[in-house]
């Protein structure tokens, strides 16, 4: 099978896209390809003027006595970690065309971090039978 | 491996849906058998009354800076996109039995896009050793 | 392919708690080894101290119309589920040591349902190419 590690970003929290990136890194540090898609709120926070913004936590984290991050949300450096992944190994990030227009989001507004648009039928034939990963 | 691509629906907005469909609705049209597996909120959400009502969005969506879809909430058609799967290729709808008795819902309540009820043996037996994406 | 089933634990709550342990107990019974990396909200839930807690539902459980669980969310036995999983079989519990550090979580804080600690390049080598599921 193929040893591809394909991640289908949808949440664009920064503890959510945090743990995406440290399984990316993870993945291309054993020189596994990685490719990720991303979609709906994962999409929105790689927009350039929101991408270094605060993107928050999870829902989970609001709940009665949950432990906060030591340092706070802005110690959550998932995008460095995902750039850091990038720099380790082959790492593809793909913008979801479906998403981009329902968000009404173009390219163009895009960070750099993204290579390339697509829809669900080339991120799946990149995947062939490779694990698929949704966050 | 087994090519099917299996997704376990847990979440109930319409956001979460629709990434599921479109996820199910391309695996379809690439002739790949496609196992779903409706629990909680999704369960929820698959409920006659409710299937067609608006199912809001996620979390993610309440966030400072968060766009918004085009169109509204509305506009994002996942049960048009999931019943086009259905006629696309081989796509089984199953609910889960333990969600069915944790939330109260009956078979009969239950739209007719739903094929049975079983439960996490059937579908972990159906998806064998190919991809599981939960969503 | 290895015919292991990899759980990345990232939510708190509950149900989603629920859905992953009936997921590794389905896979237990089948003989098949389950690896669970616990992070973030997970953990979090894991401490000894929250762990017999109610944990709550998922945001989904907020929206207008949505059914709630028959008996309360305290009917709802993720723990008792995920133990009789380890009893069933070969189910490991790795608690994420990156999440450990954001959160300010020691080992010494954790239920003894958690194993061992790890990062994810030991969870990413023993799920080889098995199925990883993130809940």
């Amino acid at each position: 099978m193929s040893d591809a590690l394909n991640l289908v970003l949808f949440s664009g929290t920064a503890d959510k896209l945090h743990a995406a990136a440290t399984l990316a890194a993870g993945a291309a540090a054993m020189d596994r390809p990685v490719n990720i898609l991303v979609q709906y709120w994962a999409l929105d926070a790689f927009r350039s003027e929101r991408i270094e913004q605060n993107l928050g936590l999870s829902w989970d984290a609001t709940a009665d006595g949950a432990s906060r991050p030591v340092g706070g949300t802005r110690s959550i450096n998932w995008l460095e970690t995902l750039r850091m992944a990038k720099e380790l190994g082959e790492v593809r990030v793909l913008a979801c065309s479906g998403s981009m227009d329902v968000l009404g989001i173009a390219m163009s507004a895009l960070d750099p971090i993204v290579d390339t648009e697509g829809g669900i039928a080339t991120f799946l034939a990149a995947a062939e039978d490779g694990q698929i990963v949704f966050i």
